[in-house]
């Protein structure tokens, strides 16, 4: 299988399908794209062939078969690995787990608006401005406390619903914003934050876009060539 | 089970689980919930015991288990109903169902925020004149006309991958936006909108919504008090 993704330090939906193969030791070749968002772009010309939305990430099998969009690669594996449980076990634990993922999917779009994904940055001082200027902000910082509080307080953690799941790997992009823009949670929040960082498949992506160093003005909308301002 | 959804008229996202469950003969009770998005309000009243979103639609089981989102309730439906193949039956037309569906729902957003559904009214000199001013209204219409003539290329029809299934209940609310905003069509998109109109379970949505007369300004850009301006 091959998984085309984008730049590792800026793109949170390729994130997640790279984390949960590598977490659960599904092999694949990575095939990583620079953003280029202009008509024409060697991005487009490169996911032309095997997009047909034109965005990462996307699975292609070994025979050619795509799957796009990353609930749909999540369910695809979920189905072609089944003894690997990238789904909770319990049939409720999953259903709120896929509750918790669709979630995500359409939903915190303050919270990702205001706060890109940027994980060479330390971009705490712009969080805390952002906190005190964008009150729709605390709407979704509070959604997301919420939402992992109870389900770490079902299972007693350390990831939400006890092993590491598609879930966690589907929030580590979140984790990555409330980390680097130094956004408060509460202290079970935190500590969820915390285990997710330190788990080997968020540490390895951390570690390559830490990396990667290719910064992307128009994904920099509050530093200047690497350079926070 | 019990289903609570919003306004038949204007209520998109409940569409989608209502119509799953109808056409598939899953027994539940619908609670349909006035929109009314002031806080406080009967609407927020009646959804904070059970969704955790505050959001329609939300399926609450027997023992008050509750599972939101549409994408959540249609997987979980599928586990609850095997026998009943809510996705297609083979795995690869499953994964590529699921591609659509997610793309769904988190996509076409210009024709989704320029053509609010709104099953009571002809809206076609409105979709006339959005097609000369809104240029990205193409783009999400012709991504749509694509998709679907691919997955219907592929299946021969009459729905997406033939016989009716969860991808079909959730491309229903498109179907009506791009019938009711008169948007043009290929011929296979075409036919594929007709079929899923004269669908049992979608009609009965339908005729529930002209028949709910049940008129809100905050979701009628294009009309007041019902009647075209």
């Amino acid at each position: 299988m091959k998984l085309y993704i984008g730049n590792k330090n800026y793109s949170s939906w390729s994130m997640r399908p790279w984390v949960l193969m590598k977490a659960f030791g599904i092999a694949f070749e990575e095939l990583k794209l620079r953003f280029d968002f202009t008509p024409g772009s060697a991005f487009y010309q490169a996911l032309a062939p095997v997009s047909p939305t034109h965005k990462v990430p996307v699975l292609v099998a070994d025979d050619g078969f795509v799957v796009w969009d990353t609930l749909a690669i999540a369910e695809y594996l979920a189905e072609q690995y089944p003894a690997l449980n990238l789904w909770p076990r319990d049939a409720r634990q999953r259903a709120r787990a896929r509750s918790l993922c669709a979630e995500m999917h359409a939903g915190f779009g303050q919270l990702r608006n205001l706060c890109p994904m940027n994980i060479d940055a330390d971009l705490a001082a712009v969080g805390q401005r952002l906190l005190s200027t964008e009150p729709k902000l605390h709407e979704d910082l509070g959604r997301l406390n919420a939402l992992w509080g109870e389900a770490l307080a079902a299972s007693g953690g350390p990831f939400l619903f006890g092993e590491f799941s598609n879930v966690d790997a589907y929030f580590a992009p979140m984790v990555m914003r409330v980390s680097r823009y130094g956004l408060p949670l509460d202290a079970a929040a935190k500590a969820y934050a915390q285990a997710v960082q330190a788990h080997p498949a968020v540490a390895a992506w951390v570690a390559d876009a830490v990396a990667e160093k290719d910064f992307l003005d128009f994904e920099e909308p509050y530093r200047q060539a690497g350079s926070a301002t």
